[in-house]
């Protein structure tokens, strides 16, 4: 427990990162307080240069003063630490490796496919929005009949890629691809997934992620179109 | 147990890959026998095909039929399957979240320097000698007066790296650095790491590893000094 004032668990985050609400979903999924600190990326603060030297990027879970980073190390580290809570992943060994597997095959492919539709123009945008549409195929089949990715309760798996959803939409309309058309059965999955308070309040509001996508793209890349 | 003339456990590799080391270090760590198969990666046989049918790479961990994939998530799950034998991870939630980041910043770093390094020429690649060396540096912060990276026991995060090692050795002379001399503490790691048999037994002798590095780059990039 934290002294007074000094809250136990802090997570810092920044409201357009795929990867911050996966932190604060799975806090909120295990029923633990915790203060979020947003950071001000351009100027990042000493709290996030001291918890985070190395990478000095977002999220970061500080828990009674020691700092965990990387969002998927965080989740791990947030089931193996409050394990009163609802289990995120499995405890067999060989369904563990096949949540990680899917975890690391969601931010491989999903972060490629995205950057690719937010750093191009034209063609090449619409053959990120090919490439990205593919991914998710590939997910929509494990997933099939079931009802989350791991079986029949909402866990890891399910917080890693339901993170990237809200950024999805943007890249919709970008890349002209559209989950629902393209996938019902992940799109039926997102819409079980945002009925969830912990998914619900955590993703930023779409229309702001699009917007800010847009910003982003006109600052890093000479757009004509 | 596998039946009569199937083994329990096979690992699929390729000698040059720096993460197959990794998967039978682990398995000889825990006393585990396996079968080997090498894999002609130009012509991939149709048992990587069945096993990794996502990413079609090596290395994969057969075990008792079911097959797990990406190296770091087959440590996992051979140090949770095996549980009698030596641990290869601590069981303290944030000493396992610290080995988790340690082995993600290796695979992030030093295989992008490692790539800078093979895929240049010229300055550029001596560029990429510096980049390596100053990660490098990073780990050998870490590592500080400890034996290993975790503390007294040879573990994942020494797996990890010393995967790397023979690799290392081609870089030096391409990119114009010694670990030996620019990370002493580093340098004595490996050769403690190198006294062990799993390590020994396992990693490819570093003068074919230069000499495949050597015509991989004249074949992928136009060199001309």
């Amino acid at each position: 427990m934290g002294s007074i004032g000094e809250p136990e668990v802090t997570v810092l985050g920044w409201w357009l990162s795929m990867f911050d609400p996966r932190v604060r979903i799975a806090l909120i999924e295990k029923g633990i307080e915790y203060e979020y600190i947003e950071e001000d990326l351009p100027n990042k603060s000493p709290l996030l240069l001291k918890h985070n030297p190395i990478h000095k990027l977002i999220p970061v879970l500080i828990h009674n003063g020691k700092s965990i980073c990387e969002s998927k190390i965080i989740l791990h580290y947030i089931d193996e630490s409050w394990m009163d809570g609802t289990p995120l992943l499995p405890s067999d060994p060989y369904l563990r490796s096949q949540a990680a597997f899917w975890a690391d095959y969601i931010d491989k492919k999903i972060y490629d496919g995205a950057k690719r539709i937010w750093s191009s123009k034209g063609e090449e945008m619409q053959k990120g929005g090919q490439e990205l549409i593919g991914y998710l195929k590939v997910l929509e089949r494990e997933l099939g009949e079931k009802p989350y990715f791991m079986g029949e309760s909402f866990g890891y798996v399910d917080i890693v890629l339901i993170s990237y959803y809200h950024h999805l939409l943007a890249y919709e309309i970008l890349g002209k691809f559209s989950v629902k058309q393209d996938c019902p059965k992940l799109f039926g999955w997102t819409t079980k997934c945002m009925e969830r308070e912990s998914v619900s309040k955590t993703l930023a509001d779409p229309k702001r992620i699009y917007e800010a996508t847009i910003e982003f793209r006109i600052k890093s890349i000479d757009i004509e179109d």
